[in-house]
């Protein structure tokens, strides 16, 4: 078993992971018998985990009731999170209750902005089934849902009381999903870890055949690094925006395609390249390390390139909507080695058309 | 003018009261030139006041846009603040846009929660235009809507970055409107403020005959007294229960009657004597005080009875909703002397129906 906690004073938490947490009552702390709590989750995963994680809450007699949204990044609205706050009301649960997100970082951002909102603050709890979700959503805090006109646009900086990863879960997760979370894993290593992207050059396929000695430790890295960054800078101000290296590239690919014909890890993938490309184009990122990180992310089942039908030119207007925009300036997040990366301000436009044409597939 | 401060470190601010305050550019600190900022307001208030606000601003050289909502109480919902996102995300406002609520305690709720999610937090600033709002709502930064299935059930503890007052907004409101703000203008001398109670029934008439001066000193002793309590207590673990007083009995009023039928001053200026009954009845609060009370409310032109059609007993149920039912028990807030009050657990309910039988309209 791993544990680490996200340091946060008053607002630190665990983040416990291993296999076979499921089975264990002990697994949902800071909850005891007594205690009220509504599990969240969707209608794929309630099949296959709802009874394993309802069974262990009751062993420790927690009172547990459960909603089941529809499974998809769709249902990530205002008026879907109202279902969570009627079946609340229905029962009725108090200020006292615990708000348990069992599935990826759909159902873990709704949730925990759920639990924000609800009677102005409740408890909340991290139970992550994807890999995407396990190395980054679960951790910092950051809770949203989506609007019609922009991804994550209404939220809250809110943090759950623990985060439980059972990495038993992976074992369902279509590969492709699997693929997406590793994009976010390699990003850990390009921004912050350079040891790290070693490890993963290392290790790639153990954690393709899910070995677990080797996924534990991945994800608890992945956790450290997230939660050191978030530590530092936990409203985003400042060092935390490293975090989003290939996005800025990746939302427009993801906003271009339509939200979920390209999985997020899979536009992220394509956006690093990006952004490797960026950066050499600039000087300021060799030859080699771009080819290390192509080698990586293809290894991994991602793609290298954008998709065929964006021209460099349809990327621009999604990337100048970004919320990193300031002032109506471009920001990047650029790598200036691998392990090593930066906020970049003032990049021609040219530079980054021409960094996305070197990745038009 | 009178100018106070609400004391909570880094995010302190200022509330100023006067008259003429729309006629002032300088009254909308801290927007400064240059600035972008949404306006929400309501179909009622735009006609009388949305121009001279607007026109202000933008002598200050802020770059404003606007968004009109339906007026009501029932219009206070999530689908009614996700038309404040579409029209932020729309221009676009970016994360240093200002949303600037001008109105009553509908408009300053739900604003402020819209400013605390969009983007997962933005400025505001809260423009009370009714006596309710300047004295009681636009103060302490508890903000939200509502659920069919409770009231203002889902929120956010989100503080304003100013409150501006300008007391020739009273002018256009209903007298109904006005009374109902002087109910919690009563509470704050009933449960912190003897001499505060005194000074109310010295110059209720110059109050109801808006009287400039006296205006002016009862809207800053309130806000004075609701800062203080707020400073003490943000997250409402304790001594700002208090400010509750009359409300679980209110509410139930106003739940059964339907919202908007009794006005909330109403609801709350009735549950104020049943309060004050109960306490009676408990042996901690005499039979003169409760004259006195009775006397005020009356001559504010309050109720203080309730509805005839409600018997004593359909309260309950409502008031073992409330979010200040712990572990089943009801807690009230309860005076102790005209000018002090506590919470009390475990009321024996015969009291409570007892109590409001004397109530009975
Ligand atoms: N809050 C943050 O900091 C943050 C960071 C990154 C991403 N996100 C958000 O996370 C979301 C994406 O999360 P995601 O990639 O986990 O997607 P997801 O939650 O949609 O899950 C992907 C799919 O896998 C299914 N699934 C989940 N766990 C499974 C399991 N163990 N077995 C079988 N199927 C399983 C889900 O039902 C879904 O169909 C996006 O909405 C994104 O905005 C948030
Ligand atoms: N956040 C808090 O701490 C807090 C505290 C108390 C009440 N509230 C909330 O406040 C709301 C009630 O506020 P309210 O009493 O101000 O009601 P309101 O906002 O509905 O205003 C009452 C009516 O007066 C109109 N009006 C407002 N100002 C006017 C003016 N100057 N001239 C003419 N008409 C005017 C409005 O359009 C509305 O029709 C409730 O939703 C309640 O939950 C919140
Ligand atoms: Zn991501
Ligand atoms: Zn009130």
């Amino acid at each position: 078993m791993e544990r680490i906690t996200v340091t946060l004073g008053e607002r630190s938490y665990p983040i416990t992971i291993a296999s076979g947490l499921f089975e264990e009552p002990a697994s949902f702390l800071p909850l005891k018998a007594g205690d009220q709590a509504m599990l969240v989750t969707n209608e794929t995963l309630a099949p296959i985990y709802l009874e394993r994680v309802k069974h262990a809450l009751e062993q420790t007699g927690v009172r547990v009731d459960q909603v089941i949204l529809p499974d998809g990044e769709q249902y990530k609205t205002l008026s879907v999170m109202e279902q969570v706050f009627t079946a609340l009301l229905q029962k009725p649960h108090g200020r006292d209750t615990t708000l348990i997100a069992l599935g990826g970082g759909v159902i873990g951002d709704l949730t925990g902005f759920a639990a924000a909102c609800y009677q102005r603050g409740v408890r909340f709890i991290q139970v992550p089934t994807t890999l995407l979700s396990q190395v980054d959503s679960s951790v910092g805090g950051k809770t949203a849902v989506n609007h019609p006109l922009g991804k994550n646009m209404i939220g809250a900086f809110y943090q759950p009381a623990s985060v439980v990863v059972d990495i038993d879960c992976l074992k369902t997760l279509p590969a492709r999903e699997l693929a997406s979370g590793l994009a976010e894993v390699i990003k850990y290593g390009i921004i912050l870890d350079g040891e790290f992207f070693v490890w993963l050059e290392e290790h790639l396929d153990e954690l393709l055949a899910l070995d677990n000695k080797a996924m534990a430790y991945c994800i608890r890295r992945c956790c450290e690094l997230k939660a050191e960054v978030v530590a530092a800078d936990e409203k985003e101000q400042g060092v935390r925006a490293l975090l989003n290296l290939g996005h800025t590239y990746g939302h427009a690919i993801e906003a271009e395609m339509g939200y979920g014909n390209w999985l997020h890890g899979e536009a992220v993938a394509a956006g690093m390249m990006m952004a490797a490309e960026t950066a050499r184009r600039l000087g300021q990122f060799s030859e080699a390390d771009v080819a290390r990180v192509r080698t990586l992310i293809a290894r991994a089942g991602l793609p290298v390139t954008g998709p065929k039908s964006m021209t460099p030119e349809s990327y621009l207007p999604h990337m100048m909507r970004d919320k990193k925009v300031l002032a109506g300036e471009l920001r990047l997040v650029l790598p200036t080695a691998i392990g090593q990366s930066e906020v970049r301000s003032g990049v021609a436009h040219e530079i980054v058309l021409a960094a996305i044409a070197d990745c038009r597939g």
